[in-house]
């Protein structure tokens, strides 16, 4: 079972570092991770993502409390979640591919950021299981380059 | 100076770790990090941002190229890059201020992904000047969760 956590942590160096060795010596691989500001000014909240069907995940939160400069973990509940991804995605569109990368673009409701004689480069934001359609349509034409910043998280109604 | 590393890493266990902790010793203090999926199935990227005012970024750029399981390193450049952000944010709207924060919402073209009878959550995309500018209007209402990936970016043009 996939699961993501929420770690809201202090502004510190090394935080970081702390956190992602944690899992990493536990054997849990880390699906995606984004770190961004939060809603107060010294503190920073980490999304993880990591799927925890070997491991029981109750554990690593446990650890993840004794850490110094942790200040609250949330696991959150995919029900009660929303969930969303930003991917930018750079396809080649050399002969006459490009036509089709544009109607792919536009069902997808993905927006075109930059474009050159050879290639489109498409942003889009949405659920995984979203990118991974638009992924699948764009790879046979050719995926010269893709970031995506895994997925990020917030609980739904009142904190 | 901010700077933008794009980073190729193999999907290995300790690679993050490794790679933030490298920042953290040398002082450099990690403003955003996101890692996700690349192109390459057995690759993830990691893209970081830092301010490298203090200390010159080409010294940790060396010592990350040394590490084990980083096989590409990019300083993009802003004039040739392109930077996005995204955003989920929870919004007070006790009283009458669902109105005001719907209209702001709306300028922005943020989309409202959740709504109960004290709160919003809006989702946005873009630049971070873009994101502080949308916040600045809410904090009067009461931010009262935010998560952001941190910039994530692509080159322009062929890679």
């Amino acid at each position: 079972m996939k699961h993501t956590l929420s770690v809201l942590v202090e502004n510190q160096p090394g935080v970081l570092t702390r956190v992602a060795g944690l899992f990493a010596r536990r054997g849990f691989n880390i699906e995606s991770l984004a770190v961004g500001e939060s809603e107060d000014p010294g503190l920073s909240r980490i999304i993880i993502t990591i799927d925890g069907a070997e491991h029981p995940i109750d554990q690593v939160t446990k650890q993840l409390h004794k850490l110094i400069n942790v200040v609250k973990i949330r696991d959150l509940e995919p029900q009660s979640t929303v969930c969303v991804e930003l991917m930018l995605v750079k396809v080649n569109t050399e002969g006459d591919r490009r036509t089709e990368v544009l109607q792919v673009a536009e069902i997808f409701k993905a927006k075109i950021v930059d474009v050159d004689r050879r290639t489109l480069t498409l942003q889009v934001t949405g659920s995984t299981d979203k990118l991974e359609a638009l992924l699948a349509l764009l790879r046979p034409h050719g995926v010269l380059e893709l970031v995506r910043t895994g997925t990020v998280a917030i609980g739904r109604g009142r904190p």
